[in-house]
This record gives C-alpha cells, structure tokens and sequence, in this order.
C-alpha cells in the first residue's frame, strides 16, 4: 500500500496551489496530478455535470494506483464528494471543504467569516453548511465571483481590471465586517495581493492548500501508509493543452514543471 | 431531402445569433441547435480537442436527421473544417469563417481590416488567409480578446469593465485604421456599442449570422432541398444546464425560448 501513490485532481491549474503544500509536507510520496483542462472551467457547470466528471477523474486516477485522493477542485469538493465516497468506497478521500472551514474557524475571532468561490461552489452552500455545523455560532457571508478564474488563466491578475473587479464583487460583503475570508477556488490565491488591497482592514486570508496537506499527512500517518522513499516524484496528466497548463503553472508554483506533462483523453461512464 | 432539417452547433450560447438570422430568412425549415455548454469555452482549448468535440456534435446532430450542417462556432469554424468535411463527406457544411470575410471584404473601402475573436480563431489564422485568398490587396489585422466570452455570459456586457477591458483589447488594432471590423466570435455582438464606442471612428462592425444565413438559403434552393413547410421549428440541445440556457439566450435572441432545451450526453469517439 505505501508504494502507491496519492492522486490529486482540479478542473485545471489551480489545484497545483494544494500540490505545492502536499509536496512540501509529504517528499517522499509520489504524486499523480491530473487537470481537467479540456472541461475546464468547473465553476458554471451543473451539479450532474461536475460529478459525472469528477467520476471519470478518480477512475483515471485509480488506474495508476492510488491510495489516497484529493479532490483539490472546490466546485467537485462542492459538488461531487458524497457520490465519489459512496461510488469509491474503498478509497480514503480528502477534500478542500473541510479543511479549510476549520482552518477559517480557527483563524477568526469574531466569527464573521465570508467565503468567495465560483458559482457553483458559492450556490452548493458547502462551505456555509460545513461551517455551521463545526462552529454553530459562526456567521458566513458568500460571495460568487466568477470572472476571477478567466483573469488569473489570461495571466492578468495584477493588473487593473483585476483590482476593480475585485472591488466589485467584495464591497457588498465587507459591510459585515468580517476578520476572516476563505479563499474558495484554487486560482484564487494568485489574486491576494489584489484582494487585500481591497478588504483593507486585516482580513484573514485562508488557502486550505495548507490544511488539506496536513490532513493529508495525517491519515498517511494514522493508517501506516505513508511512503518509504525519501524522495517520491510527480506525474502530471491533463486533458488538454500541456503547453499552457506549463504557463500558467509557472505563475502557481513559482517554479518550472520540469516532469513531461502527459495528455490524455478520459474515458466517459 | 426536402424534409431533413437543418443542424448548427455552437461551443455553446452564442451560435443564437447565427440561428436566428437563419430562423429570420428559411421560416419554413426544421431547425436544430446544440449547444455544448458542458465544455463551453472552445476559445482556448487546443486544435486536436477541438476537432474531436466538432466531431462528436456532428454525429449528434447527424443522428437527428440533417440535410446541412452549419457550425456557427467561430473556433471550430477555424480549426475543424477540413476534418468535418472528410469525415462527413456527405453532409454539406457551412462555417463561418468564409460568409464573414466575404462581408467584410465588400464592406472594407481602405482594405485594412481588423479580426477580433478568441485565442484558438486568432491564433489559426483562419480569417486572415481566408481574406487573403479571396482579396490579395487587403490588410488584417487581428486581435484576440480572451475575456469578452466570459463577460458576455456573465451579462456584464454593458459594464464599465466591458468597456475598460475592450479599451485594452482595442487600442492596439486602432493604429492601423481599419474601416471594417470582424466579430471573430457568435458572443461578440453583444458587445457591438460597447466596441463602437471604444473605437470612434465609424468602424464597420461585420457579425457573419447573416451571411452565414444567406449562404443557407442559396444552398439549399440551388440543392432543390428546401422545406416545402411553411413554418418549421427549432429543437434545443444543451449538454449542460439548460437553465442557464435560457437566460443567456434571453439577451441573444431578444425573446424567450419558449421550446423545450433537452439536455443530452454526447458520445466520444
């Protein structure tokens, strides 16, 4: 068991934000990465729609033989966790949900935490509905913000428009004052610097790249299945356009992919 | 013959407005529309999954019964012709990319015209060696405007970020004064007084719906494949949220679809 690998999934690039943490933590695990980026984006895509894909996705990764998932996407995690838990019941699954609502409530002192995401994340209630149930006290105010991913794929996070339509969309939520704010979708962290200068007054924010790392190691760790190499590896797989995903991943990882980044065509149900 | 209908298929939403030219000039044709809204945008996906999706709504369309093919999409227009054309010898096709540079040869008096549309469209060049074909005189210039798709279905097309973002897009083509301007893309209409504002000076704005419709018409009564129907009918196909559907389709058409959008599954090769 521990010579298999961990497989990490997302709709596109951004789940390499979780990679870079997984990495970071666990060296000797290899890593099978796969990025949906010929149905890319997730985020205005029906709640069917998401999980038949996010099903083709575990099968592919399932047959390079994992033991671990991580749904890194958080429309999937949003969206596609209770079909993916029953349908692959002998897999353990990690999403990003979880881990990062606590990560939230432990960060956040007044208990007013917003929550930004893609559409469908937003509309799912995920975050809102785990929230409540681990902290009853805790307020959540959500926020759809679905030019955020587009911007972040044309590389123009930093600019302008990325400031005012950052402004855009948080203005309505910072009237309630919250102290604590959940990055919900993996592109977004590229956009803090943006989304700091908007929300001016401190607000925390929280990536759950880190967390899902940790709950990572965790359940490795606690079922004696954690690797025995010192040094694993990564394979990266995506549907479409490897060329571009090595662009714009260049921007997530601060470093080069220098792995080949095999394209492949998933087989439907 | 005469009672096939008519197939056009879009990477999504935007292929309505190519439908409704056709609705306004064959009245009596059965018409049907796919939309691929499950991996809407085509725009930045590569060639090779371009061509397999182009394939795959043919089939489907195909199955329906159809005795003309009309790919409204400007991306698949560009890069699938060639395949459709060999892999459904038997089906005549019309894309968009030849009917536009037409009008806008016949519209352009300086010969100097610009090409807007998605990556994919600008980068295959499809536009400017159509134009150049068919006009070795003629100067293009082009221009491709990543985030006009996602700001036309998120209905912030008549936003100050429309305008700013197509200010930014923009400026670099108005240097070479073009009179005539190609709307590369089925959204890009919506946008029209937002690009006739940015560019000033009584810029030809060219959208291909209509000749695309004319070439229908010319085929067919040519064919002798006309509908002998008065009045025919659209049947609506989405591969995702056919809700959503409805309400882009709202902007597009200036009316509501008021037929039933069945949403289908389509078969990989």
């Amino acid at each position: 068991m521990e010579n298999k690998g961990v497989g990490i999934f997302d709709s596109g690039v951004g789940g390499l934000t979780v990679l870079k943490e997984i990495r970071k933590l666990l060296p000797g695990e290899t890593l099978y990465y796969l990025g949906d980026t010929a149905r890319v984006p997730y985020g205005n895509k029906s709640k069917d729609t998401v999980i038949r894909y996010s099903i083709q996705n575990t099968r592919f990764l399932l047959k390079r033989g994992i033991k671990l998932l991580v749904v890194a996407c958080n429309t999937s995690s949003s969206y596609a966790m209770d079909t993916l838990r029953k349908e692959f019941s002998e897999l353990p699954i990690i999403g990003v949900i979880e881990p990062g609502s606590r990560q939230a409530i432990e960060a956040s002192k007044s208990g007013h935490i917003g929550v930004i995401g893609t559409k469908a994340t937003i509309k799912s209630n995920a975050y809102k509905n785990t929230i409540s149930i681990l902290d009853s006290k805790a307020r959540v105010y959500q926020q759809a913000c679905p030019l955020f991913v587009p911007i972040v794929e044309e590389g123009m996070h930093r600019s302008k428009f990325a400031h005012e339509i950052a402004k855009y969309y948080l203005e309505p939520i910072k009237k309630y004052h919250i102290d604590t704010l959940i990055l919900g979708c993996t592109h977004y962290p590229l956009l803090s610097s943006v989304i700091n200068d908007v929300m001016v007054n401190n607000v925390k924010l929280i990536n759950s790249g880190k967390s899902v790392a940790k709950k990572v190691y965790e359940y490795l760790l606690g079922h004696n299945m954690l690797a025995k190499a010192r040094k694993g590896g990564v394979e990266f797989f995506v549907t479409d356009a490897p060329e571009q995903f090595k662009k714009i991943s260049r921007l997530l990882l601060s470093e080069d992919i220098n792995d080949h980044i095999k394209e492949v065509v998933l087989e439907d149900e």
